[in-house]
């Protein structure tokens, strides 16, 4: 396991929990890579060159800058390497290495969060249909949607995810703050932030399932939460311009609130 | 039940379900008012001076435009009589009416999903302590969690519902027209959608969960999602606009998707 950042730590538990033995986990940190050893019960080294070359799998789980830099430093040539983000293309690996892919899960990690691999859609790609095989065979283990994904899908797929998790979650900020205002707890909005989420879901096409004053056209209740974000000139520009976009997208079955 | 909407439906399965006796519904659509009717296997009027003068409490979930005028002719006068609606000042009720309110659940309704309403918060308000004692109890009946909640509260509890549910929707919407693009169902995203929701509530803080490459500042990866989004100016406006805001509000744990 190379990195023992979030991801590194929950897929390293995944691999572990499916029956595989970490050998080894490197990381520039000391500190991280001892954390993650001592999870995994396993060695460490912070020096590249110190690696070992037997591995079934090398797992690159770095911060996407780093992951060009450290193929370079890698002390090795035929074994299979893969990285994890979804935004570097496969090819960033390839020069030097001759079998390489990827496996994108499709997840958000915090460390102190445990989560249920086994759910996490993961996306393949690899230079070689051996290797993809291979890493299929691997990552079956540990997850049970296992799909396929070229460079190209990955970007879209980590797109949409931005979209669907850390902008979603930056509302919900905005949500929490607003409530704070109002002398209540983020809790009280958790039965709608769930029925949302499950709703979209359901119907496949959130779409089709908008509410709201925007959908509704109903301009008097929007002039009034404009009005009161005055002190808030950023949310008030979200708020103007997704409810310029949810009415001219206007396909929802005009539900109420 | 004034009003044969979706929150009507669901609100009056609620009264049911607790062992209330919805007497009569009124609605200006006969053929809303006839389902609702045979769904409670009770009697509907579309005449306003058709309303029966004798019940335990009169449930305006109609329009928030229609609210106002809808009062003007209820052929009521010291009948307890409550609003639903997020937006709506308590006031609009007041005049010729002497006993008045508000029950406003904080959730998303659709005609076709059905929905556990004990869990749903409510807030209330009333005219008198009398009747927020009178409305209180009747709440209690069909959710678990009621609270009370001035007119400026109910406003900013409606508009963090805006941001909270509408918005986020939109953002799944955004979400699945993407990953289509990439060739994949929107259900490929639910166990990121779901873990983002229940991470951000069992943090009692969404900012401080915050994940993706605007809390990181990864502006080559930003980048790249931007190029992508050239052919929706819409949602690479939202993009660029999202991620600066999350960059300027930086206290997220800059975890890795």
């Amino acid at each position: 396991m190379i990195g023992a950042g979030n991801l590194a730590v929950h897929l390293s538990k995944a691999f572990q929990d499916a029956g595989f033995n970490i050998t080894q986990v490197y990381s520039r940190s000391e500190t991280s890579a001892k954390a993650l050893a001592g999870i995994l019960q396993t060695q460490f080294t912070t020096s590249i060159d110190a690696l070992r070359t037997d591995a079934l799998l090398y797992v690159l789980s770095v911060s996407d800058d780093v992951i060009a830099c450290l193929v370079g430093q890698l002390p090795l040539t035929d074994q299979l390497v893969i990285h994890t983000a979804g935004s570097v293309p496969m090819d960033t690996l390839s020069g030097k290495l001759q079998n390489y892919g990827v496996l994108y899960p499709l997840q958000t990690f915090s460390k102190s969060r445990p989560i249920d691999f086994t759910g996490i859609p993961v996306f393949l790609e690899a230079n070689t249909s051996e290797n993809l095989q291979k890493i299929t065979e691997i990552a079956k283990n540990i997850s049970e949607k296992v799909y396929q994904a070229t460079t190209e899908q990955r970007l879209y797929l980590h797109l949409s995810a931005v979209f669907g998790c850390n902008f979603v979650n930056y509302l919900y900020g905005i949500s929490s703050q607003i409530l704070q205002q109002a002398g209540f707890d983020f809790d009280v909005l958790s039965p709608l932030i769930i029925e949302t989420a499950a709703k979209a879901i359901a119907s496949g096409n959130p779409r089709q399932v908008q509410t709201g004053p925007a959908i509704r056209n109903d301009r008097k209740v929007m002039q009034k939460h404009l009005d009161i974000l005055a002190d808030h000139p950023d949310w008030q520009n979200i708020y103007a311009q997704l409810s310029e976009y949810i009415g001219k997208n206007n396909i929802g079955e005009h539900g109420c609130l």
